[in-house]
């Protein structure tokens, strides 16, 4: 199965075979106190440093939040989806919280996006999920409800059966759904990395649906995060998570090994491009 | 299915759902100039350095290996492993490629010692099964045979197939058997690691083994070798591999973090440890 996003310069495929797509996912002012002020004071200069940053680093989607305390989104969301499309040629992921605000980014978008996210929530599933069909959008759909998150594989896996379902109800196929098999803490809990690794190869499995997965959740709290988040993303990957939400800057080399480690990219070409892109913005 | 391993201050379980053990690989003159100049000139200063420095980082098992020009091994191994079970209380991991070094070895072991290494090699197996079913030590056997190293996951676990039925033979049972699926270079080919995982999945699928790899030949040649290594032990692990070798200074936190984030580590007390003891070894 496969996902298709579209940018300003092209498409990008998310599938079982195809190259890991890395959502970028700097641009969100949360725990960016700068950034934060900067949106409130209407300024959104930073938008375009950090998207061209990402892109330069391997990103294959740019995430999009603007959603910061007292921040108007549905007139700012559209104003920053502008200024990523006019600096990179990737597709965009409308990150917000506020339904109206992702209909007025998807009012702006030059091609396919992927829209940041729904859950099985009922409430959510009825306000996100028209929005979605009405634009042809793809999503991303976390697995929980309105009982929370489930604690075991098995239960997340028929959270996301039942997200699917109701999407399709709305005419949105299993294609345009990203699930989202939730990473948590394994400081709260050392059987979270393993739970959400399974739940994902449920996923897979069952529905052949391609998935997303905020990495680096799993460290929070633990020294050395950055060997924990290397390590996840290659397991998670190898569960079958091939567009993953990172930081592109700290994360792209561990993506792009996982990839070449599992097959996925013939003579080490995109790792050894990631390497050397790594190498030339720490020269700059 | 459990391998027990003794060392003089206690046994080593490699096994399913255990912590994965890792067997120190650094006290071997291979790569090591000044290493291989000592033991021609017969001095073994450094092996107590060498032993205490990877128990301090989290070695369950210490490979020891005097194989340099020139070195009289059958002489020189026993000598070697004196001193590292007089430093460490690990099981140890007799290397060498002379089946008359490894007897003169495990004669001097305290406890039960791993062999490195049988193969497939009609004339190996003859040679080195009798020896490690005279002493009842464990054996490292790597699936490769007198027609090379088979290319597919299947053809190696053909191999292992016919290793464990030729080790039955000899009264070895599949416990005392460490199979590795071999690691060779992603540089050389770009399908090596998921080659070499998948072969590890076929294995504890149909035999349920344990099994070791040395992850980091697959880097050889890469740049920023530490992702890839770091990487391919979350994989290998992940894939059934529980007694890797490896420099646990170097590799011991990646393997700490990848137990955790399979759920193998309580509360995370190792990986923490595991830091913890890096942080101290640095202040040194």
């Amino acid at each position: 199965m496969e996902t298709i996003l579209q940018g300003a310069g092209g498409e990008v495929v998310i599938g079982p075979g195809q190259p890991t797509a890395i959502i970028g996912e700097r641009i969100n002012p949360t725990g960016r106190k700068a950034f934060s002020a900067e949106l409130q004071a209407g300024d959104l200069s930073r938008i375009a440093r950090d998207a061209q940053a990402q892109a330069d680093a391997g990103a294959a989607v740019l995430d999009v939040n603007v959603g910061a305390a007292g921040v108007d989104e549905v007139a700012l969301l559209p104003q920053a989806i502008q200024i990523v499309q006019d600096t990179a040629d990737l597709p965009v992921c409308i990150d917000s919280a506020n339904p109206e605000a992702l209909a007025a980014g998807l009012r702006v978008i030059r091609g396919r996006a992927l829209v940041n996210s729904v859950n099985g929530e009922m409430a959510k599933m009825k306000a996100v999920f028209p929005v979605v069909a009405e634009y042809g959008a793809a999503v991303i759909a976390l697995c929980m409800d309105d009982s929370g998150i489930p604690a075991t594989p098995e239960a997340r896996l028929a959270v996301a059966e039942n997200i699917l379902k109701e999407a399709a109800a709305y005419g949105i196929a299993p294609e345009a759904v990203l699930l989202d098999p939730l990473v948590l803490a394994v400081g709260a809990d050392h059987t979270a990395g393993q739970v959400t690794a399974e739940a994902a190869r449920l996923i897979r499995a069952n529905f052949g649906c391609n998935m997303t997965a905020g990495a680096s959740n799993a460290s929070h709290g633990m020294p050395e995060r950055q060997v924990l988040n290397t390590v996840f993303l290659a397991l998670l990957i190898q569960a079958g998570v091939n567009a993953p939400i990172c930081n592109p800057l700290t994360n792209g080399l561990a993506v792009r090994a996982a990839d070449l480690m599992l097959g996925l990219d013939e003579w080490g070409m995109r790792y050894i491009q990631t390497y050397r892109a790594a190498l030339k913005a720490a020269s700059e």
